[in-house]
C-alpha cells in the first residue's frame, strides 16, 4: 500500500516537474530552458524519485516501466495493475497542479497543448505518425536496457538512479521535437486528459508505442546479459 | 558552536552563487546563462556544500529545511532557531558581497530586484498570488521529500547530496517564471534586504509558503516511509 | 558472443542518441539544444550504457578505445577485431534508425551532412586539415587517459562511467566546431555510409587520428601509473 | 617525478579544455555552448581528471589550491614549488595545442584575448580592479572550503572529483561575467603568455588573488572542522 501511494507521488513529481518546466519555463524571453531545460527536469523528476523513493516501490513512475520489469522477471504481476492506476492517477494530480499554477497567467490556454505528445501535425517538428511510432519504440526499449542493466547485480550499487534519470534526460535531448517524448503512458495521458481534442485522440500511440518498446527492451537484456554457465 | 558557522557559510554560498549567477550571468549579451545556468548554479551551491560540510551541520542552509526535518524528526528543536538565525545571517552576508561585486559595474542598480522572489506583479512573468503560493508549497513539499527519502538509512549512501542539489536545481527549472523561485526563506530574506521596496513588502509568503510546504512535506514522507511491521 | 551483441547495442545508442540529437534537436527554432545538448547527449549515450552494458562487455563502443585498452594491456588480443566488427555494425544500424526517423519529416537531406565529421571545407568553422587532425588526435589521447585513469582499480570504483561518460561530453563542448567532433571511428563511419561523398572521402582522418591518439594515451597513462616500486 | 608528469597533464587538460571550449565554440553562430558550456567543460576538466589521476598527484592543477591544501596541512611543502612547475608548464602546452588549433581558422587573433583573465576596462562586463579582486578571492575561498571538506574522512568516499568538478562550474556560472573566472594563476598564466599585452599586465591579480582567497578557505575550514574533543 505505502509503495502505491510513493508510485503516486513520484509520478505526480514527474509530470508536474517535466511537463512544468516545458509549460512554465521553457519559452521564457530570453533566459528560457529550451529543450535542453526540459530534458534535464524530466531527468531529474526520475533522478531525485529514485534516490527518494526507490527503497520504498522501486520508483518505476511509469507503465511501461513496470511492463517491462514484469516481463524481465523483476516485478510480481500482482502489483502491475495497482502501480499502473496509481501512475496515472499521480500522473493527472501533478498535471492539476500544472494547471493551476499555469492558468494564473493572463493568457495561458490548455488547450495550446499543456506538453502533450503528439504525431503527424501535432508533432512538434511535424514528424510522420511512422517516424513518432519508430521513436518511442526504440527510445523506450532503450530505456528499459539502462533500467535492467543498471539495477543488475553485478552494476555498480546504488549509481542506478544517475543512469536511469540521465537517461530520460537524454531520451528527450534526442526525441522532443519528434514525439514531444513520451516513453511514459502516464506522462502522455496525464496531460492528454487536460488538454483535450487532438491529445486524446493520440493517446493510442503513446500507450502502445512505449510498451512494445519496453517489452523488446526487457527481451534484449534478457538475452545479452544472462550469466554465462 | 562548529555547525552555526558551517551553516553560515553553506548558506552565503548559496545565495552568492545562487542569486549571484542570477545577477550576474543570466543575461550576458550572446553567452548569458539563462535560466539553466542559474537553476543549475543553485543545485550546485547545495551540492557542493552538502559534501563540504554535511558532516558537520548536516547542511540544511534553509530555514524550511530545518523547520521539516525537525517535523520529520530528524533534528532536535534546540538547535532550530541558532540554525535559522545562521542562515539568515549567512544568506545576507552572501547578498552583501554579491553587492558589493554586482555594484562595480557602470549601471547596476540593486532596486531592479536583485534577484529577490516576488508574486503577482512582481513575478517574472506575472503568475498571480495564488498561483505563486500554490508553487511555493509544491515545490518546496517536494523538495522535503527529496532530502527525506535520499538521506533515509535504507536509500545509497552518500548520494543524498546529488539527489538534493540536482533536485533544488530541478526546482528552479520548473518555477523561475512563477516566483523567481525561493523554496527557501534565508534566500529571499538575503537579497529582500538590500532590494528594498515591493521585495520586503512581499517577503511574508516566502517565509510562510516554504515552512508550510516542508510541513507537508516531513507529513507525507513519514506516511510513505513508515517501515512495514 | 554476448559482449559483441552488447557492444552492438552500446554503439547503436551512441550514434543513434548522439547523432540522432544533433540531426534532430540541436537547430529546432527557438529551444533547440544546441552544442551543449548535443555534448551531453553523446557523454550520456556513454555514461547510460556503461552502468547498464559495463558488466557484459566493458562498453567501449568505439574502436579507438578498444584499441587504446588493448595497448594498454587491459583488453585480450583475440577479441580486438570482433568488437570493432560489431561496434561498426551496431553505429550502422543506429544511423539507420535515425535516417528512418529524420526522413519522417518534410525536407530532410541526408546529404546535408547527416553528423558527419568532417575537416577543412567540412569542417563546421572551416578548421585546416592540421588543426582537425592535432584535435582528433589530443582528445581521444586525453579520453583514453581518463578511461584508463577511471578504471584503474587504485581509482574510486563505480564511478568511471560518470568521469567517461561526463569527459566524452567535454570533449564534445570543445571540438564540435572544429571537426563536428569523432574520437570514435564507428560513429564517423556509421553516419558517413549514409550521407556518401565527402564524408565518405574524409572518412580516412577519422579512423587514423583517433587510433594514433589513442595510442598515445595508453602509452602516457602507462608511464604515469606505474607502480612504484 | 610520476606526480609531476601527473599534474602536467592535468593542467594541460584544463586550460586545452576550459580555455578551448571558450575560444572554440562559445559563440559558434546559432548553437554556441555559450557560459553554461564554458563552465560545464571547466568543472569536467577536473572531475575527469581528478577520476583519473587523482590516485597518482591528487590531481590539484592549480597552485593556489596547492597553495591552500599546504597551509591546509594536507600538502607537504617539499612537494610545493615541483608541483606549481608542473601546472604552469602544463598549461602553457595546453595554450599551446589550443594555439595550434585555433589558427587553423581564417581570421583568429590571439590577441583578442585568447581567453584570458582580466579585470576593468578589460573585465568582460567591464567590473571594476576591486569587483575583480573581490570576485577571485571569495571564489577561491570557496573552492578551497569545497575542496578540503569534501576531501576530509569524514565526508562520503570516492564523491570529492564530483564536487570539486562542479564546484569550478558553479565558480564559472557565478564570475565568468565579472573576470573571465581564473581561481587558478596556472591557467591564467598559460594563456596570457599567448596574448601578450594587458593579459601579461594584469596578472598579477591571478597569482595574488587566488592565493590569498585559497589561504581565508583554508583557514576557514580548519576552523569549522576541527573535531570536537
Amino acid at each position: 500500500m505505502k509503495s502505491y501511494v510513493a508510485e503516486f507521488f513520484g509520478t505526480f513529481w514527474l509530470v508536474l516537474g517535466g511537463c512544468g518546466s516545458a509549460v512554465l519555463a521553457c519559452n521564457y524571453p530570453g533566459a528560457g530552458i529550451g529543450f535542453v531545460g526540459v530534458s534535464l527536469a524530466f531527468g531529474l523528476t526520475v533522478l531525485t524519485m529514485a534516490y527518494a523513493i526507490g527503497h520504498i516501490s522501486g520508483c518505476h513512475l511509469n507503465p511501461a516501466v513496470s511492463v517491462g520489469l514484469w516481463l524481465g522477471g523483476r516485478f510480481p504481476s500482482s502489483k502491475l495493475l495497482p502501480y499502473i492506476g496509481a501512475q496515472v492517477a499521480g500522473g493527472i494530480a501533478g498535471a492539476l497542479i500544472l494547471y493551476l499554477i499555469a492558468s494564473g497567467k493572463e493568457g495561458f490556454q490548455v488547450t495550446a497543448g499543456f506538453a502533450s505528445n503528439g504525431y503527424a501535425d501535432h508533432s512538434p517538428d511535424k514528424y510522420t505518425l511512422v517516424a513518432c511510432l519508430v521513436t518511442e519504440v526504440v527510445m523506450t526499449m532503450m530505456f528499459l536496457l539502462i533500467i535492467l542493466g543498471a539495477t543488475d547485480k553485478r552494476a555498480p550499487q546504488g549509481f542506478a538512479p544517475i543512469a536511469i534519470g540521465l537517461g530520460l534526460t537524454l531520451i528527450h535531448l534526442i526525441s522532443i521535437p519528434v514525439t514531444n517524448t513520451s516513453v511514459n503512458p502516464a506522462r502522455s495521458t496525464a496531460v492528454a486528459v487536460f488538454a483535450g481534442g487532438w491529445a486524446l485522440t493520440q493517446l493510442w500511440l503513446f500507450w502502445i508505442a512505449p510498451i512494445v518498446g519496453a517489452a523488446i527492451g526487457a527481451f534484449v537484456y534478457k538475452f545479452i546479459a544472462e550469466e554465462k554457465r
